[in-house]
């Protein structure tokens, strides 16, 4: 496939003027795979919410409808793939769930990588209004990528054991119609560790995180309900915002069910989990080192006390910790060193 | 000068959805040279008011300013370089010469690109009060970018003859304190034809534009005001949007005073801008490639009274002459083919 023909994707999630979460996180990793991406805002702020301090404002649904009902009108509203991340509260929410069933109805073929951004580690961001939302947007997608709390508020499910995890997958697949469910940065617990077949579990003592992807499109060879791809992968110390926002973009820019290469035993979405992976924590590597390298001052550890005396302590961090993605240019386009992680088949998942 | 180590340009100008003007036509080939970019959008519509009807919102005074005070606070203002470009009204300009003045202030060293998007062909496409407030943004800045209108409206001086052309440059160098100044796409007239060196002339006799540097900066052999340079460029048949942004952009990224690599004869503007020229012209060419192979319904020529009745004609012709940018990587990272167009010196410019 060359360059030119990759084709449009309709991208919708936040704009931060410093740093790289949501939109900035997404854009220009995608269009260094060859994108056009037509990129709209669903807030334009300073800096991520994580700071503790941001300005700016959230756009309204009215003008979220403005910007989708022009595109529509002068035929500018033809994207091959649509991408929607953080969008704030219901109102706009439904906005763009509107824009999406439009799509959906007008090219039933369109990818559609849905990031039910809501919140992390037990915590909402959004108004809690928003949940509803992303559960009548679940049957429009092709893939989504929620984090192991999304999973949760999504399905109920809170999950501790094998038996619960299948049954929030069950509940994507089934109830909601979703073909793909990717989850990643899972916690692995003891019973998580237990559980992978022994090629998965990490190979040495330091913390790891699980990613698992889950695919109801190729039927299992055992006729189970989907195939399961799970690989692990070294947990970097502290916290990074807009990785989330860089997966899924990286997922959604690699998935390609028409690519007649992808290796037997693999599906389209592990395939591309494989490369949004091996491209994400390479980002991450990048990042990480980098803030090693900065002055003390920069790095200090978190400490809620005295974050909370001297808010700068907190900013300072987050600076050194944004995402060095345009020093990882050739990683994103793919030209740097490396093999791929592959995300392997859990054979016996659903056993 | 390793890619991390290129710096943080702040860029401020519009935003759009679809397609390639204001920040789409500048950050993507900015970040493609290596710099971390911090976006400000001074509007976020659908597409460019030159499809005809665009759906959005601007960004008001107080929304900008949020997002500024917030970027000090937060010790994230901190660029290298300022690139400004189309803001919509004076309200929202003063917001913007604040940030510049108070940058200018803090970092005397800044590199102040700022293109005076005001109009184009005789026509003002902002509010006339814009004016004054870019008259005063003048004497802060590094490099401006003003089209031929343009530079008639800073200094009040039509452009008609060589004394004329001298007499606004020496404004603009002198009472306006700018110490680089490029005007591209200047018609080739013919005292124009006549006044620059045959070296400097069209190679052919299809039309040219010419595009001219002139820096005070460089003390010129001779004891005259500045350093002048230029080049002629073939023109392409057709309106293209978001060209001067691209070409804006281009210069701020490429301009390096202390490149000691820059060759005798040259100055740092002349050098970036053969650079900026070449690459967007260079994109130029791939852009109309590609809208001369679309079916005949995406490429009919202007009728401004077809156009009125039937409204997709402009917006069909408008959308196949979008920017190829993405798919003109190569040349934005300067791993594509071809030479360099160099700005030659016009040694008797002042005589």
């Amino acid at each position: 496939m060359s360059v030119s023909e990759k084709g449009r994707i309709l991208s919708i999630q936040s704009h931060v003027s410093f740093g790289y979460v949501g939109g900035k996180a997404a854009t220009f990793p995608l269009q260094c795979l060859g994108f056009d991406v037509d990129v709209v805002n669903s807030v334009q702020f300073s800096n991520h919410s994580g700071y503790g301090r941001f300005g700016g404002t959230k756009t309204s649904a009215v003008e979220l409808t403005s910007i989708f009902d022009t595109l529509e009108l002068n035929e500018l509203l033809e994207p091959s793939r649509l991408l929607t991340g953080y969008v704030p509260n219901a109102e706009a929410l439904t906005s763009v769930a509107e824009v999406a069933t439009k799509l959906k109805q007008q090219r039933p073929e369109i990818i559609y990588m849905l990031d039910p951004v809501m919140g992390d580690s037990g915590r909402l961001y959004v108004a809690p209004d928003v949940i509803p939302v992303y559960r009548r947007l679940l049957p429009l997608s092709t893939i989504i990528s929620p984090n192991w709390f999304e999973v949760e508020t999504l399905t109920n499910v809170p999950l501790k054991d094998m038996p619960s995890l299948r049954r929030a997958l069950t509940i994507l697949h089934t109830d909601y119609k979703v073909p793909n469910v990717t989850i990643s940065s899972v916690p692995l617990q003891p019973w998580l560790i237990d559980a992978v077949p022994p090629y998965l579990r990490p190979a040495s003592d330091n913390p790891h995180l699980l990613c698992i992807s889950s695919s109801s499109t190729y039927k299992s060879s055992n006729g189970h309900l989907s195939s399961v791809h799970a690989q692990s992968v070294p947990l970097l110390p502290g916290y990074f915002s807009g990785v989330g926002d860089l997966f899924s973009a990286m997922i959604v820019g690699h998935f390609d069910p028409s690519d007649t290469s992808i290796p037997t035993g693999k599906t389209a979405l592990s395939h591309a989990v494989s490369y949004a992976l091996t491209k994400t924590h390479a980002v991450l590597v990048a990042t990480h080192e980098y803030s090693e390298k900065l002055p003390l001052e920069d790095r200090l550890p978190t400490d809620d006390e005295q974050d909370k005396i001297e808010p700068m302590r907190k900013i300072r961090r987050m600076r050194g910790r944004e995402l060095r993605l345009i020093q990882s240019m050739d990683i994103l386009t793919g030209k740097g060193p490396g093999g791929l992680r592959h995300m392997e088949p859990w054979t016996n998942f659903w056993e």
